[in-house]
Parts: structure tokens; C-alpha cells; sequence
């Protein structure tokens, strides 16, 4: 199996990275092969042009989405890390899904309507939360996200989600508590 | 009362620009004062970065977002104009809301939990989609775009919503049905 680590955090200090950092270990210590993008890192632009559709017209993509589909392409089991801003991604991942997750590359269209290219590959997303768990499921924003994110998202492009999970409130526990959510992610085998 | 379009489309040809043009001409015949931010159009950075989280902790805005709030502060009703891509914003727009509705400015935290800081404005939304009404009903979409973007961004920050609109199926329904969703924009007096 070959894993696709996708991380937006700007942050290198960012609980975020630390999430990074121990899914990377974890994959090194199984002898599982992986490629790390670092949207940040590498300088992704998230702006979705008028450039874009016209290679998708063309059946092509922009150079720097082609190298990114290539990243996907080569893996089996694609992670992404990042936090949960305004109940969605942070604008340079919402931009890599508009730019990356192209018609004709992850999904299709025909008589029956949409349909996903991405089948063979599965997904694992990791977050982190700016509010308790409790308020995620009591005014729906957990579900919310189940609807747009991993049925209209990722399922929709055929991704099998094999695990979705949420650190909340991060910012607001205590250092003891996220080291304990650190010590979890440890634990958890991929 | 101040209006301020915010729009976000790459192609001055799309039917989001057509619905830009007529709610400027609608805000023009009532007399209507009102600004426009074309994201794309000013080459909005959507990214937030290191120095955004480093100026809010020092109770400021970076030179570009403090413009973009200027607008705002200038502002009694906000309508938003964009299509609706993987269930939210495109990427320029969501960096908008990740960088412009700051903590500080959009929002505050007391003993209580946070509270939203626009409550002297309005807002409305009006979204293109690709897909059929019935689907974003029936799949719960609609109900999740009213909690992720009605609720959990607009709302958060206090703004009220005195209209969503969507216009539905764009890309597929007829160019006589598209011009109807144009006419009917015209006849809403803003």
C-alpha cells in the first residue's frame, strides 16, 4: 500500500504538524511507503482559473494539478490533516479539491448522471476542531460535514473513507489533554 | 443603506458575473449606494498564513485584510455572489472568511462561549449550483449548506440573512431557463 499524506496547516508549531508528524512515524515504523504534500509548503495556489477550465475541456490539466493528480494516481490510501476552519478546509485545501479533484480525473459524468473515478483508492481524514464534540453533534455540525465533506466530497469522487477522526476544541483543553490526543494517534496503526 | 457585492467567479462570461451585473443594476435603479470586491478580479490571497495569526494576537489586521474590513465596516448589507463547489465556497471566497472574518473582528470570546461582532449588518447569499434542487433536498444538502455557511459562518459573526437564493442546475438546464433565472433576479428590488 502506498500512502499520500495532504497537510494545510501554516503553522509548523501547530498541533496540526504534530498530527503530521506521528502519522508519518507511524507509517515508517509499519514499512509502509509515503509522499508528504505540504499545501503551504510547496506554495499551492488554491485559486481555481479560468486557465483550469479550459484544460479540462481540452481533457488536460494545468502542469502543477497534473503533478498533483500524479501524487494521487501513485497511492492507494490518501490522509488528509487539517483543521476544521469555518466548518470546512482551509482555503488552500478547499482550492486543491477545486483544482486537483477535476472533472475527468476524479469523477465523470453520463446518461445516469456523476460518477466517481477515484474507486481504487481510499481516504483517511484527520481534524482538529475549534469547539467540543458535544456542540458538533447537538447542532448537527458533525453531520453537516459527513454530508459535504465525505459523502459530497470524497465519496462523491468514489473514495472509500476507512476513518474519519476529530480532535475537538483543541485550542481550549489543556496541554495534558493534547498530549493524550497525540498519545491516541500513536496508537493507531496504519 | 451601504451595500457591498463580494463576488467570486474566474470568468467574466459566467452566469454568476451575468447575476453580479443585474444586482449592481437592481442597487442602481433604487438608488441604492453600493461597492463591489471582485476576489479574483483584486487577486485576493486566500491563504492565511503565520502573520495573520501573529496580527490578531496583537489585535490587528494585516494592511490587506484591514482594507477588505474597511469595505465591511462600511457596510450595512453584504451580498455575496458565487457558485456552490464541493458543497462550499470556492477557495478565493473561503480564504476571505478564513482571513477577513477574524477573531477581534467577526467574532469575540467571552466567559460564555463566542459571540458574533457584525449584528448591525445584513447579509444575502445568492449561489449557482451544479446539480438539481431535488438532490440538494433529498441528499440534505441544502440543510447542510444552512448549518456550515448560514449558521456556523454567517451567523456565527452575527449577520442576519435576509435572503438565500440558489439558482439551481446551472451548467445543464437550457439557455431559456437561464435567462428566466434572470429575469427573475431583476424583478427582486434590493
Amino acid at each position: 500500500m502506498k500512502y499520500l499524506i495532504i497537510y494545510a496547516h501554516p503553522n509548523p508549531k501547530s498541533f496540526n504538524h504534530a498530527i503530521k508528524e506521528i502519522v508519518g512515524e507511524n507509517l515508517r515504523k509499519a514499512g509502509n511507503n509515503f509522499e508528504t504534500r505540504d499545501l503551504y509548503g510547496i506554495g499551492f495556489s488554491p485559486e481555481l482559473s479560468n486557465n483550469d477550465f479550459v484544460a479540462w475541456q481540452r481533457g488536460q490539466a494545468l502542469v502543477d494539478i497534473n503533478r498533483e493528480q500524479d501524487y494521487i494516481r501513485n497511492s492507494d490510501i490518501l490522509i488528509f490533516i487539517h483543521p476544521i476552519w469555518w466548518f470546512n478546509m482551509p482555503a488552500i485545501l478547499k482550492g486543491y479539491i477545486d483544482r486537483v479533484f477535476s472533472y475527468g480525473f476524479a469523477y465523470n459524468v453520463n446518461e445516469n448522471g456523476p460518477y466517481g473515478l477515484l474507486t481504487d483508492k481510499k481516504a483517511i481524514l484527520i481534524n482538529t476542531t475549534g469547539s467540543a464534540e458535544e456542540n458538533y453533534i447537538k447542532y448537527g455540525y458533525k453531520e453537516a460535514l459527513r454530508k459535504t465533506i465525505e459523502d459530497g466530497t470524497f465519496g462523491f469522487c468514489g473514495l472509500k473513507i476507512i476513518m474519519h477522526k476529530y480532535f475537538y476544541a483543541v485550542p481550549y483543553v489543556t496541554d495534558q489533554a493534547r498530549q493524550k490526543m497525540l498519545e491516541e494517534l500513536q496508537g493507531i496503526s496504519l
